[in-house]
């Protein structure tokens, strides 16, 4: 197949109804399709550079390198990334007076796939990560149920396991987009408190049902065993439903800034419901509107009245490339890739638009597409060279679709701080330049 | 539901068919199992203990400890385990001659769910990790092709890129089990020679249709960037099929031991084809017949003859708890937990027997299961408190049965070291001693 022919399929596929140069999402299943600027090598090239086997020379420009002629580093017993990823790491935003209260955000702009590697977790902490001992940590249920219950850590793990591959996101994530001008900082550094893991741990549901709950229980306030003893109030519903007592996080336990030894882990629920350093349960009637309930985590509208106990995280998507940072090689072939989640269940699309959402076209989805989790979209992108405005727009199972910025504004007015999950826009200037912009 | 009520109902749900006190694997959903010697608290037990919320008293057992008395430790830009974890590490098996040249194992024993940390990926290696400089490195492509090509990371980092969680798995894994005596070790130590990741990468076919691959192409031989210059070769059929050019792993760029910054991950083939520190790609019409794939890796059969080039990784599970170092904690319910693989698909069943294989009960399958990936499998089991032989069995989607340890020494002879998958036994003695038996 020649390139013109190749050409004339990717215009027939995109079809007349997408502009912007979004391709068909299965068009780089083709032949052809040159993506980056590949060096094609003569065949003056294939010259022997004395490695070893001398029935395969190796091609002139790919050198035999230091590291091929002497023995390679030994084996270790916990391994860490090359030093050269020295600069993917957890951005710090801490508050300079209360160090141990800040977050660190999650870099999306480095990272690929679905799974969140533990050291990269995003964290949200309000005073530190607690020294805990881990034989010393006791969980306590108590309150409105049968028979009060204390279990050690060693006696949880042996209870029946469940694990379940799922997103948790800081009711806080994205708030930079509630601010007048665009913040220009790299994806992750803004929208980057949200991280997905498989946790493992004892369903929350086992537990209950052996204290017995008694009828007159309807929430349940969780204890963190931090320095400023974090509670929280759930509903017994959500936690008879799908919550998990957290005690593995990727395969191994629990990292200590995010919860070792126990985590308290809601599904699709907001990060502050995912209590960590999880000490005590009780049971009551009502909730405990704790600080954390009242003047934080709720939602300010227009009118002036706030939003409470909203926990679900709604459907949402970013683009993670590219973005700011990504350095664009002139018109030519692109992948856009991004996440897209949904606290309600099940991603069904991701849209993308190369022309600022005036035409969409639907993203492939990375398989596996599990509920409450984050699902990886790509899509081929034929970039022209002039300036272009990207935008991902995901629908979940439910058929809620993520909004426009200008809609959450209506709803939710200039005042607001948490549950940001509207469209994301980046510009792609002539020049390849990248930024956030409003649209 | 009384004690009394719930024992009946196990009988009734174990069933007379299934002996050793394996329980309907979804018996733990019931109400009043008890898996653990639990404290009950007594209603006195529930006196404050000078905590700030003095509406919500603390019970006496459970102490404020020092670490909620004070701040606790600062954000860090990269998370690692808890000190209090320092023992779940790869265990290394070096050669003494040869320092980089041997084994670590992944700790099974300590883990839980189908994602393996990065930090705990099994390692082989033949002469250490090689010290690449990522951008010094390169990816030819070259022999029959129409067109040799060379990339950069950076420009394969621009291709459309694709994810998958699978397992990779040294032909060596498990070989301790072909011993005449069995080896008591802990069960990563034996059979952690397998790991399972979420790879993200260049699907291999869009790389060779870049770079046309002639019609006499039938073999591509792929070159390592080690000291060893690690060669083997792949039929074109697999690389046209799933074969990916993995850069990511669990979301971060690859580790320095698992390839980085380029691996090949051929899911379902044996460790050794899925190469690492990917620097050439060479189009052939035969093998390239190296040492690794004739005098190692290859399955000497009784009659003398080897087995060569038989890649798939065959259907496989093993029990990781209760195993070797499990503390049984008298008569009462465990669960028994484990993983299953198979590297033609999905896993279909796993039963677990409690009789040294005279019945078998179906465990539990975690979702998601996925084709040429870990499935964690659970089942719970009453202990009576007499000595017991746990083994499982795998079944996978195209019908394979894992054998028994008698019918694949019976196939396979007693010379044999490569690809052992045959069912593993554990005997619980009456005093809970965990021990490693051939049935």
């Amino acid at each position: 197949m020649s390139k013109r022919d190749d050409e004339q399929q990717e215009d027939k596929h995109s079809g007349s109804a997408v502009g912007g140069g979004l391709l068909d999402r299965r068009l780089f299943l083709k032949r052809g399709l040159q993506f980056s600027t590949v060096t094609a090598l003569a065949a003056g090239d294939m010259t022997a550079q004395g490695e070893e086997d001398a029935a395969m020379p190796a091609p002139a420009p790919q050198a035999v390198e230091p590291w091929m002629r002497q023995p390679g580093k030994p084996f270790s017993n916990y391994g860490q990334p090359s030093k050269y990823e020295k600069n993917v790491i957890r951005w710090v935003a801490g508050n300079p007076d209360v160090p141990g209260n800040g977050v660190s955000w999650t870099p999306f702009q480095d990272l690929e796939g679905i799974i969140t590697p533990n050291g990269l977790h995003y964290e949200r902490h309000h005073n530190g990560v607690p020294r805990i001992v881990p034989d010393r940590h006791r969980l306590v249920i108590h309150g409105l149920v049968e028979q009060p219950l204390m279990f050690t850590i060693d006696q949880l793990k042996r209870y029946p396991l469940e694990s379940r591959i799922c997103f948790v996101e800081c009711g806080g994530n994205s708030n930079a987009s509630w601010h007048k001008h665009p913040t220009q900082t790299a994806v992750g550094y803004f929208h980057g408190l949200v991280s997905c893991s498989e946790w493992t741990g004892v369903p929350l549901s086992t537990i209950l049902q052996e204290a017995g709950l008694k009828p007159q229980a309807k929430w349940l306030i969780m204890h963190a065993a931090d320095a400023v003893s974090l509670s929280v109030s759930i509903p017994v519903e959500k936690a008879m439903d799908d919550a998990i007592l957290a005690l593995y996080q990727n395969g191994e336990r629990v990292r200590p800034e995010n919860g070792y030894p126990l985590r308290l882990i809601l599904p699709g629920w907001e990060g502050i419901t995912n209590v960590k350093w999880l000490r005590r349960i009780r049971a009551v009637t009502e909730p405990v509107m704790s600080r954390s309930e009242t003047s934080r985590y709720t939602e300010l509208l227009p009118n002036g009245k706030a939003r409470q106990f909203s926990f679900i995280m709604e459907a949402k998507s970013i683009i993670t490339s590219p973005t700011i940072g990504f350095q664009m090689d002139g018109p030519g072939l692109y992948q856009i890739s991004g996440l897209a989640w949904s606290g309600r269940g099940r991603i069904n699309t991701v849209e993308v638009s190369a022309d600022g959402g005036k035409s969409w076209a639907p993203a492939e989805l990375q398989e596996p597409v599990l509920p409450k989790c984050f699902t990886r979209f790509r899509i081929p992108w034929q970039w022209d060279g002039k300036t272009a405005v990207l935008q991902s727009r995901a629908i979940d199972e439910t058929g809620y679709v993520q909004p426009s910025r200008a809609a959450q504004l209506k709803e939710r007015g200039t005042n607001a701080y948490f549950k940001f999950n509207a469209i994301v826009s980046w510009e792609i200037a002539s020049d390849g330049y990248i930024s956030h912009v409003y649209e």
